[in-house]
């Protein structure tokens, strides 16, 4: 019996690597001859670096950066390391680890101000390294410069009428006048980049970055107003160099912007997270053959459709006729949706009435508990 | 496929018969073409009468009768239907209904005073009604009075030196010289008894009825002592009238000495209640070449190995070697060692961190839906 156990973290309380690491055990208790195959895994978000350096058995890269108000911050990224796909040629970088939201304290968050500089500086420390490929997760940012900062750490000149660096931020995108890749860092032609992307925003209007990533960055309706207009700007000065005009791609607006910054200055490709996510750790292939896949997440619910890990494992393990179960924290009153599309059963680990903090203190032992009795019926019924 | 369905109920939150549906409906989502057989069941405590009335499809009897303290309660006991083993010949009494520790507010529980006399007056309806069959439960009596309210009921005159009838409540059995069974109920003799009881202890001493049971009835170390003394009393005269000496008998010290009193005065056969229950619902005979039980209660622990329902119905479908699931509102941290007692793997309803209060009041849903996952996982493994 070949098992495959390839779950997210759960959030707040589990990496995806102890998730799976729970549920092996919890299963060898009951079939301890069979096989397993552990892959943690991520859709694209938080977690998506540890989780992919555990599956491939990489390394956590810390380095400081400059973080989104320009102070420096702690950051990190993950190259891979040779297990599946991994061949210590691939690097995974979060956006928010240099210049994530909560990196800027609430009282602070301007995305007028914030800078994807820190970004540009991973990159490059990766590029620096021999990095021949680049995989880019694009969540929780706290800026709205279309990449800009992230362009200008990379080596592009970004000029004001004056032939000076714009300054950091969205606001200032309005003065950019002109753009020179002379100084490019060389590496960036030969590598190759993914960005994970789960969003369809352009870049501008009412559907935009600013009009619906700018509030919860901390934009006022005037301030959401001012940055659009300055990524109009901004777009229009890419055309004017030359570079592809992607405004109105489908992910352009991402993470404020950065979507339209990582096509035109990295001529990344995005994707949706979980399909980078799968094809790096190779799930399909590992997979083959398997009687069972188990998936799981910190929360299930009718949200996880879009995009999450569960439903990515589920595709992947569907597409080869493989039974999926899934185990979460938390299970919504609507997540049995889910059953409709891929997922064969799932379970909360859950044992009874609980304070969260009490629930998520215990989740190594509720997982164990709840993937040996997942384990204990599907033996009892398969030995019939 | 033949599913027998065998749940008690969750305390607080559902009926065993509720139980039951909703592990039904949950299944028949998934299973539609199997046999169910759902059989309410209890383990001689709160619910019984309940629970046995509701697999026999027999009738709740309400009435009123004499509290613990004297004044009048409604109280109510259940005859059985034609269903299973229902003959409409058999009652089913919780002494609890009419002589239990609930019916006495905090501050007024004092066994020197509680009667068992209600109980009693239930016996006398029931055998008015032409019942021959009695099952008497003992859980969550508020009496230390040795069943001698119960006997004065049931037509015993236990009679002072002054030839009146004793006071009611244990510190009056000191008075006791007599006892007088000649206007004991004529239906008694013809009837047969039998009573649920899962303790051991003997009428006296340090493990007796009022060392063990007093204090949480309301007895003071001193009562304790007093009552003590008095049941020792009481079962002295019980033997000089020649009735049979069962104060070392194990269980004559359950209920305050009721235990004693019914094998006294009604020539009852104390037995775990499990067993009494699974007989007669005739679980045994119901569950014969079914594929699956599922059985469950509000809480799973490891206190569950004592006589709880789930073991009693694991016991009989192993016996027959049938698969069984367990489904709780509440898994505690030791309940998996009931996996290695009959329980093939169990299972909480509890979806996610949440206060009681909202577990219990959303219990049904939450009972269907991991019903529901179960079959799909069941019927998954089933499938191959």
């Amino acid at each position: 019996m070949k098992i495959v156990i390839a779950p997210d973290s759960f959030k707040e309380s589990l990496t995806a690597m102890e998730v799976a690491n729970e549920i092996e055990r919890g299963f060898r208790t009951v079939l301890p001859n069979a096989e397993y195959i552990k892959i943690p895994v991520a859709d694209g978000g938080e977690g998506t670096v540890q989780s992919m350096v555990d599956a491939t058995d990489g390394t956590i890269i810390k380095l400081n950066v400059t973080g989104p108000l320009g102070h420096k911050v702690q950051a990190f990224y993950g190259i891979l390391g040779v297990g599946y796909q991994g061949d210590k040629k691939t690097a995974v970088i979060e956006m928010a680890a240099a210049s994530g939201l909560h990196l800027v304290a609430e009282d602070k968050r301007n995305p007028l101000m914030t800078t994807s500089y820190g970004t540009g500086e991973l990159i490059v420390d990766a590029l620096n390294r021999g990095i021949e490929h680049i995989i880019i997760g694009l969540g929780g940012s706290a800026t709205n410069d279309g990449g800009a900062g992230m362009a200008q750490a990379i080596g592009a000149h970004l000029l004001n009428s004056a032939g000076k660096a714009i300054s950091p931020g969205g606001a200032a995108l309005t003065e950019l006048v002109s753009i020179d890749l002379t100084d490019l860092h060389p590496l960036i032609k030969a590598c190759s980049f993914e960005v994970a992307c789960d969003v369809n925003n352009p870049l501008c209007g009412n559907k935009g970055a600013s009009a619906i990533f700018g509030p919860q960055k901390g934009a006022t309706p005037e301030m959401v107003e001012q940055l659009d207009n300055a990524l109009k700007h901004y777009a229009d000065i890419i055309a004017c160099c030359a570079i592809q005009d992607n405004r109105d791609y489908a992910g352009a607006g991402a993470a404020g912007g950065m979507g339209l910054g990582v096509m035109a200055f990295l001529g990344a490709e995005l994707k949706p997270g979980i399909d980078i996510v799968m094809e790096t750790v190779n799930l399909a292939g590992l997979a083959k053959g398997a009687d069972l896949v188990i998936t799981g997440e910190g929360r299930l619910d009718s949200q996880t459709l879009h995009g999450k890990t569960p439903m990515g494992v589920a595709g992947v393990a569907k597409a080869q006729g493989i039974s999926v179960i899934a185990i979460a924290g938390c299970v919504s009153d609507d997540a049995n949706v889910l059953l409709e599309h891929g997922i064969d059963a799932l379970f909360s680990i859950t044992p009874r009435a609980l304070p969260l903090a009490e629930v998520l203190s215990n989740a190594k032992h509720n997982l164990y508990s709840t993937a040996k009795n997942i384990a204990a019926l599907y033996a009892l019924s398969s030995a019939k």
